[in-house]
This record gives C-alpha cells, sequence and structure tokens, in this order.
C-alpha cells in the first residue's frame, strides 16, 4: 500500500466533522500520522442558503490546505425524518465541493465504520472512539464527537484501501 | 408594484427548470413580459457529484445572464421515497447558488402554484400550462413541462408579491 491521504468527513449541516489522516510508506514504524481534525459549524437559525455557502466555502478551505486523495464519508442515513432533507441538502453541497477539486471519494454505512474500526457493528461510541485513539496512538481522545466521528472514517477509507 | 425581474424554478437532480419575466410599470399595456424560458439538465448515469456541478455551474450561468430580483422556486415535497434524496442534494445546490449570488428567494407548494395561477388546487397540468400561455399572451404552450412549470412559479411569485 503506497502513501496516500485520506480526509473523513461526518455531514451535517449544522455540523461538519473532518479528520486527516497521512498512511505512511510499509516501511515506516508507524502505519498511520494524524494530520489535523476539526468541525465545520453553521449557525442554526441562519438562513438556509448562507448556512449552505459557508459549508462550501470551510469545506474548499480544508479540502485546498489538506490536498487529500482520497475522501471518506458517511453514507446518507435516515437518521430523524424532520432533518433529513435539511442534512441532504448540506450533503448535495459537500458532493459539489469534492467534484470541483477532483476528489474521488468512497462511502460506508455506520455499521461498516462501526465493524472496522471497532470489530463489531452495534460498537459504542466510546468503543469507537478509543479505537481511533489506538489506532493513531493518541493519548487523548479527538474532540467534539464529530471530528472523532470524521477519524474513525478516514481511518475505515485507511482499512478498505 | 413595481418593474420587478422574477426567476422561477422548478427544482429536480436530472432536470430543473427555469423561467424568468419582468413585471412591467403599472401604467403599461401588458402587465408581464416573458423573458425566456428553458431547461438544465443532467446525464442520468453520471456520478452525482459531476451531475451537481453541472447544475452549480448552469445555474450560477442563469442567474448571473437574468439577473432576477426575486427567484421563485417549488417547495420540497416528498413525491417519491428513492428519489427524494438525490433531488434534495440537487436543491442543496441551488439554495447554494441563490446564496452565493444574493437572491432572496419564495417558496410554494404545487397546490400553491395551481391554486394562484389556475384558480383551484387540484388543477391539471394542462389546466396550468394553458394559464400560464394565456397570461403571458403566449400562442403556445411552453415546452418542455418542466420550463413551463418553472413560468408556472415564476408567476406565483409575482401575485404574491
Amino acid at each position: 500500500m503506497r502513501k496516500k491521504r485520506i480526509l473523513g468527513l461526518d455531514p451535517g449541516l449544522a455540523t461538519i466533522g473532518f479528520g486527516a489522516i497521512d498512511t505512511n510508506e510499509p516501511h515506516s514504524k508507524v502505519p498511520l500520522t494524524l494530520l489535523d481534525f476539526g468541525i465545520i459549524q453553521t449557525k442554526a437559525g441562519v438562513e438556509i442558503g448562507q448556512r449552505l455557502k459557508t459549508i462550501h466555502e470551510d469545506l474548499t478551505s480544508v479540502v485546498q490546505e489538506y490536498q487529500p486523495e482520497l475522501v471518506a464519508i458517511e453514507k446518507f442515513f435516515f437518521y430523524r425524518m424532520a432533518n433529513t432533507i435539511l442534512v441532504a441538502q448540506a450533503r448535495g453541497v459537500i458532493l459539489l465541493v469534492l467534484a470541483e477539486n477532483n476528489l474521488p471519494y468512497v462511502e460506508f454505512t455506520p455499521a461498516q465504520i462501526k465493524q472496522s474500526i471497532a470489530g463489531y457493528g452495534n460498537a459504542t461510541k466510546e468503543d469507537v472512539q478509543s479505537a481511533v485513539a489506538r489506532e493513531l496512538a493518541l493519548d487523548y481522545i479527538p474532540r467534539p464527537d464529530d471530528a472523532a466521528d470524521a477519524l474513525a472514517i478516514a481511518l475505515t477509507g485507511w482499512m478498505h484501501l
């Protein structure tokens, strides 16, 4: 497996988690390097178009800063019906940014992510977060949750390379 | 009511209808002028991100060409569940373009559009198309259907000014 930069994205309208990792050369002592993680936020109460514009601008900055070769993103899921349309609209803008920057992406369901990271599809959030810290040799749990989720998604992308 | 340019949009992923009208000065002989109508198309089978990119680019061209002061757009509706996410993703990109171009927009349900244009909320597609042609003093029915729908939405925006 050659060196590759992977950006994990946890999509949403109010909060988008991101986490960037580098997969190292096979002869490297550590298989992975954590590059960065964080969240993009848009304010509730602000007009939807403006929130989508913030997502477009901030995510463009993130992908242009880290220049990933692959993006891993959570597959769309009907969590809560009332929220589905808003999240899907935000996801449309996320997919637009990936296309504008010629970034290939892979999608994983929440169960696939839990299975890949923690070894079982019904792992708890804490199980996944501990596994993320262990895999990246961190002595802390990345915060906030959306950023830790994004790193879990990036790691899932790596495991499926 | 002062002169105003209104762009009607019938959202979708495969086809977005658009129709632009000018509302004339109150002393004008005709209350409205048809400016243009047409469709933006994206190909089925093409990767979703590329289709969203086409929508972003083509709709940006349309709004920059016609410089509307108001956009009227059909409110989101759960027509067919299988298609809902795809259409909502496309709608996110449409709302992004409106925000990027500082365009205010108003939304109407299909029933509101039928009620406004044809006088009753359960009007047929043919009723609405005939009313659009009559209102704009056209001796033809605008084609394709998505463009006629977009003109109906623009007219609804005008009636609610």
